[in-house]
This record gives structure tokens, sequence and C-alpha cells, in this order.
């Protein structure tokens, strides 16, 4: 049961054929048998979540069906703030912190229905695309436990790919919703900045930084996106339209559309497997009727802007954190955010502008750009990143990211979904990225690719 | 002819008991008769808007209706780029500067049929709320010509106040678009970020510089918001509504609005004539059935976060340009821009952000504020800036436009409607505050107060 798709799952619900409590334990037993192995789920709440699904279960009976999500378990980010749920950030300074509200993303789950049956594993505030904690260890990939299931929203693409839960969200600055679903055969969805609105109250107006859904298919993802996003006035950012658009059908011709595909985004350095498994993209794509072209692009001015930004929101964010308790990570971020001068932050500001011009008239010719997600399959689970591509030494921990972070300052909407496999059986995954705020075309797109390739219905060995 | 409002002279070109030629010819002599006195506009575009007025004759005598602003006279602000006619932006730097394109505002109005008759006085790079610049002078009062328009869209305030155009657009980013609006009992409306979308080159992120509308009513101004709002994907902040809302009706029912009366903002000093003339707005509100509460506010973080984030976009957009050929007050901000750091902007980005947070709230229990929009009445227009406000001095250029330049930071809709006259004759307007995206209610609640006071129709002396 666990591996049937949420929509399926809503409608045995809906059709009272299957319990709420009964498809909350299936999930939990699933857990309990894989997630000893895997490490997804952090913080479970197994308690609180039976006593949600016997409601649940009690207001399907009086024929009350409290919103899209009724009855359906799910797991919530560590970074994500849960009300009287442990929220750690992956840090040990916050090992008890309990917060006292959800974040306004958990709040619109449970508000449709959703049961929280824990929390997903996260690296230290989200930092880098490997799921790996002082206070909970490493994330492992379902497919091939010995490595990495990539990050920061490893935990929700580990517990996906394994059945642990039917969907999952998780957040996006630098790859973190693209790069686990791309390790973990899943689907992850970094939405235009505002679509899914993420309240600050200290850095309101940041949008490399962005919360989105996770599934296992596209349909589904969908689904949770209608819960998730839409207008809310607690964010200076948020997009206006209501979230109702994703909960339509997502049927179109690939037949009229103009698609970029770039192999490996101007020149970043491509595992051979990785270039051999996406390049079927292309072929896929023209098969639906799409009318493909191979476009040599230069996105190398992210490279700067992305880093400052970046550096300047850890300072801003944790820069107040006793040092000595952070870890390398995040610490090397706070630090570089600490150097960065309003110089640094305009000339970064003039180069994500200036980039963001180009692309729009690159969108003028094309309707979507198609590209790796990640420049490597999964990596063994010790290695605290990736430090060579095809024999490019990679210079910092998040160098190897660059596909995923340049396409996060393009303020564009990019779904990472199932490409394929390596000859190892490591997922590979495609990245589709639409104009800014086509949120709806990037999912319409993703949907045909991933009904022409099947690749996501392939299930973990997990061993 | 020329203080008819716009609705009016469209309904007699779209009747045809008027021509575009005729209306224009009404204008250009108006121009004639009084911009000598009042210098709002300091190019005059008379040939080329002749020939596009004969073509929209020519257009209307077929039938053919280009769009809502089909045949009217408008002028833009000497800082929005005009295609084939100088733009200064009131620097001598781009005294003989013709931009190759027009910026989306001024397209969006020349497909809507607008004819441009010319562009309208600014301060260098709108710099400052008096409208005075090396190469063009200084632009006067209507109602008094020893007085100050204001600024920075100051030629577009005066040459409406004057009939010389009846739509005109501006900026605003301490108060650009509502200190000359309060100044020459016009309206002029500061909207939400993004709605008017305007791209941006260098700084495409910067959301306290706005574009927006400026008319004699109301509903005139509704109009032209109708035509220079709605999505474009050329702006990354761009909101993704329509502009079609605009062009509807204005009528609301004060009686279900909550408003919240605040007569200096939280502490600031009034001028003892402004403060006893927007006393009346709380009165006129509550004669027409709203709730009116006083409340006390706490802006004072907008100070800081619009200092820092005004310096830095200074330093950003003209720290490149010699600084000998700067006036004084761009050469202040550039200086005090260069000294910003990345740890200055951090305190700025956490300040406005619980700012916002704490507004939130605040429109939560209150639909609108309404407050002065500026703190004095139009001074004398010898004087650089307002020096002293009722005995208090102030320490530079811009302490004087706190209460416009708070708002600012809000990002909230906010426009400048007449309130009423000094004993001297001097227009005084009133600022509401509108919820962020909330333009549409703004403008509702400002066309029952403009009708219930009738302010705007007084003319101006012109002596």
């Amino acid at each position: 049961m666990f591996y049937l798709t949420a929509l399926e799952m809503l409608e045995l619900l809906r059709t009272r054929q299957v319990g709420a409590v009964e498809l909350l334990r299936a999930h939990l037993r699933r857990i309990e048998e894989v997630n000893p192995r895997v490490n997804a789920i952090v913080t479970l709440t197994a308690e609180r979540a039976l006593a949600e699904a016997e409601q649940a279960d009690r207001d399907l009976a009086r024929g009350e069906w409290r919103g899209p999500l009724h009855g359906l378990p799910v797991a919530h980010k560590d970074l994500t703030e849960t009300a009287g749920i442990r929220t750690t950030y992956g840090s040990p300074l916050f090992a008890d912190h309990v917060p006292p509200r959800d974040s306004l993303l958990v709040r619109r789950m449970r508000e449709a229905g959703a049961i929280t049956l824990g929390k997903t594993n996260t690296p230290e505030f989200g930092t880098g695309s490997h799921t790996v904690n002082e206070l909970f260890g490493v994330t492992r990939n379902p497919y091939d436990l010995s490595r990495s299931a990539g990050g920061s929203s490893g935990g929700a693409a580990a517990a996906l790919a394994a059945g642990m839960v039917p969907l999952a969200d998780g957040s996006d600055m630098g790859g973190s919703l693209r790069n686990p679903a791309s390790f973990c055969n899943v689907v992850g969805l970094r939405p235009t900045p505002g679509r899914v609105p993420a309240p600050s109250p200290t850095a309101a107006w940041f949008t490399l930084g962005v919360p989105g859904p996770m599934a296992r298919t596209v349909t589904d993802l969908a689904l949770l996106m209608s819960v998730i996003s839409g207008f809310d006035a607690s964010s200076p950012l948020s997009v206006t339209e209501s979230g109702a658009a994703f909960a339509g059908s997502l049927e179109t011709d690939p037949a009229r559309l103009r698609i970029a595909w770039s192999p490996d985004l101007g020149g970043l350095p491509v595992d051979p497997e990785t270039a051999r498994v996406t390049a079927l993209a292309p072929r896929v794509l023209e098969g639906l009727g799409a009318r493909v072209e191979q476009v040599r692009l230069d996105l190398s001015d992210a490279e700067e802007a992305f880093r400052v930004y970046r550096a300047w929101y850890y300072a801003l964010s944790y820069g107040g954190m006793p040092a000595e308790r952070l870890g390398a990570n995040v610490r090397w971020n706070v630090e570089q955010g600490l150097k960065v001068t309003g110089a640094d932050l305009a000339r970064a500001e003039r180069l994500r502008s200036g980039l963001y011009r180009r692309m729009s008239r690159f969108f003028g010719d094309h309707d979507f750009l198609v590209a790796p997600v990640s420049q490597v399959p999964p990596f063994p689970v010790g290695e605290p990143y990736v430090s060579e591509i095809a024999g490019e030494p990679m210079p910092d921990y998040l160098a190897w990211m660059r596909s995923a972070y340049w396409v996060s300052v393009l303020h564009a909407p990019a779904i990472s979904v199932p490409c394929g496999f390596t000859g190892d059986g490591l997922p590979v995954g495609v990245q589709i990225v639409g104009r800014p705020f086509d949120d709806l075309g990037v999912l319409r797109l993703a949907h045909v690719f991933e009904r022409a390739t099947g690749h996501g219905a392939r299930r973990p060995a997990l061993r």
C-alpha cells in the first residue's frame, strides 16, 4: 500500500476502502522496517499521528472531508517549524527546540487534512547537498545504502523513495529540492520565489531560498503544490495567484513547445554516466513531438551572485550564533558572509539583474530549458562532498552543485524528474526549468516526460 | 477643455465631439500659456505629438480605437526612458541622451493610444522631494508660484494641476509620487512594488523605488493604472495579476471599513497647518460611515532600513559616474552608499522584515492606515529643502520626508489625495495606505474620500 501514489491513497480514503488509521499504520510499519537503514525520518510522531488519523476516520464516517489531503500521512523537513514537534534545523543548538507555531507551509498542509508523522533529516541549517549532521547522522540513498541521498532535503527524498511517506516538503537555496530528488529517483520542484510563500521575520525579501514540494510522481507533487502555494500577505514576495490551477489537469501537448537542451549548463564538468543518462532527455522530448534545440548557455554570472547573496544570508541568519557550536560548513558560510561588503552585494545585484534580463530574452525563444540536475550520480555516503567531477577538482563543498545553484539565481521554477539510471543502478534526474512564474508549465512538461520514460516507477532495492 | 477629466476627454474623443488634434492643440496652448511660469514640462514634443494626433483622428474616423487612452495627450517623467525623445534624468551628464527604447511603462501607455507631448521635470536622478536641477531649473507650485511643487515627480504634479496634461506618470522611492501630489492638489499612487513592473538591468530585485500613476482625480488615476499595471516577465518582482481590475468600478461602502488614523505616523513633527487640515480626514471618513480609530504607531525601524537600502542603491546606480559632475544631493547619497557594509544591509533587512511582520498584524486589525502625506505644506521655492518642522530642526535634506519614506518601507500601496488647504491657500494631501497588494482597495477608499471632500476640484490661481 505504501507505494501507491498519494492520489490513489486519497481515493481509497475517500471511498472508504481504506481508513486513515490503517493507512498510517502501513506507513509506520514501513518506517519501522526501512528507516533504521535509511535514516530519513529523524523524529517520529506516531502517537499524535494515530490520534489524528482516528479523528480523520471519524470525520470521514460523518461524511466530512477536511481538504484535499484528508487522512494522508506526510513528513516535514526538519528545517520547517512544526508546533509542538521538535524542530532541530539539524543543529545541536536546537536539539530540544519545540516551536510554538506551525510554519505557513505546515499549517496549509494540516488545514488540508494531512497527518504529520514526523520530521525528515537535513544537514545543519540545510547547508550542503549531502544530508548528514551531528544530531542524527547521515541519510542513506534507498537505491544504494552506501551512497548519499543528496540534500538538503535528503531525508524527504529518501523517505519518499523508500515508501515511508507519499508526500513531503523541502526547501531549496542551491538545489536542495532538486539534487536529492535526482539522487533518489523522485520529483522535487523548486518553485518560483513567492509561489509557495515563505514569511521570514529576518530576511523577508530574500529570494534564493524557497520552500517546495516533493513526491514520487508529478501529479502527486502538483496536488501538494495546490495546497502549499497561493497568496499569503505575510510575505511581501508572495505571488498573488491562488494554488487552484495546480489541482487541474497536467495534460499538455508538447508538440508546440520549443525546448532548449543544455548538456552542461554552459561548460560545467559532467560525470560521464550522468551525461549518458541525461542525454536521453532530449530524445524523449523529441519523441513527444517537441522541438528540441541544443543551446550554448552562459550562466556563469550566477556563480558570484549566488555565493555573495548566500554568504550574506548566512551571516545575517547565523552570524549571531556561537561559532564553536556551528558545523564546519555553516561556519565557513558565515565567515564568508561576514566579509561581504555593500559593494560586493551591489556587484552581485548587477550580475543577477543582467542575467535575468538575458534569460528573459532566452525565454522569449524557448519555452523550457532542460539540463542535468546534478553533475554527478549519488556519491559515497562517507565523503563530505564531491571533490572532483570528470577529472576537474572542486575547490570547496559548494562547487559541485553549480548545475543546481546557477539555476537558483534565475528566479525560475525548476523541477527534477527521473531520467534513468547509471550502469550501477543509481538514479539520475533531469532538470526542467521554466519561465519565471510558469510553475504550472514546468509540471505539465515534467508530467508527460515522466509518463514517457516510466523511470520513476522503479523501486529501490534498499540494500 | 484642459480641466476636464481624462475620462471626459476620452468620451469626447470616442463620440467624435472633439478630435485628438483639437485636444492636443488645447493642451499645447495651455502649456504655452502657463509653463513659462510653472516650468513643469522640460521637453516638448509638439510636432511628433501632432503627427500622432492626426493619426489618432484618422484611426477614429475609420472606427479604430487603439486602446483605453486613444488620442489622450500625456507626459512622462524625465526619469523614464522614451524612445527618440531626450531623457535627461535631470542630470547634465545626460543632457543630450536620447534612449533607443521606451520603458515598459511608456510602451504600455503608447500601446493604449496615449500621445506623448513631452517630459516632466525631476530633480537629478529623482533625488529629493523638491524639483530643481541644473539643466532646467525649478518647477513651481501652480497654487503659489513662490512655493515648491514637491518632488521628485514635481513636474508631473504641477503639469496636472496647471491643466497641461490630464494624466502623467512618476516614480516613488521616498515619497516622489505622494509629496508632489500633496503639494499640487492632485492624486499620486505609490503602488505595491511589482504592481507596475519596473524591469531593471542593474537592480531588478530592488523594491523601494517604484513607478506609478498621477492624475487630477482618482478615477482617472485608476484608468492609468489599468494600463500601466499587470504582469510582465521582464521583472522578477512583477505581480502576476492583470491590470483589468483597475478599469472596473471604484464604488465601495466604507461602512464596513476599519480605518487607523495616525496624525503623526508615530511621533513625527507636523506643521500646525498641515496638522489642522489633515485632522479633517478622520472626520470625513467617519462621516462616510467608516470606523476610525486613532492609533499609536512605531514605524521608526523604517528610518535605518530606508536610509541604508537607499544609499546602497545610489552607490550601485551612480557610484560609477564622475563625482564632480553629480549634484550635491546625489553625491551625498552615493558617498553614504559607498560606506554601507554587508552587515549594515543585513541589519536593514532584519529591521524591515520585523516591521513587515508587525504591520501584517496591524493590517489584520485595520483595513487602511490614514496619515499626513507630508509633514509640511509647500515650502518656499528658493529653499533647497525643509530645514525645520514645528520647531524641530531637520539634520539633512531627507529627514523632512519621513512621513512618506517610512511608508515606502512597508511594501504597501499608498495614495496621496487632496485633503484641503492651509490658511494661505496651499494644498495639503492625506495619505491612504493599504495592505500590501491591495492597490484597488486604496483607490476605492480614495475615490469616496475625494468625492466627499471635493477639494481636488479647486483650481490653482497660477500666480
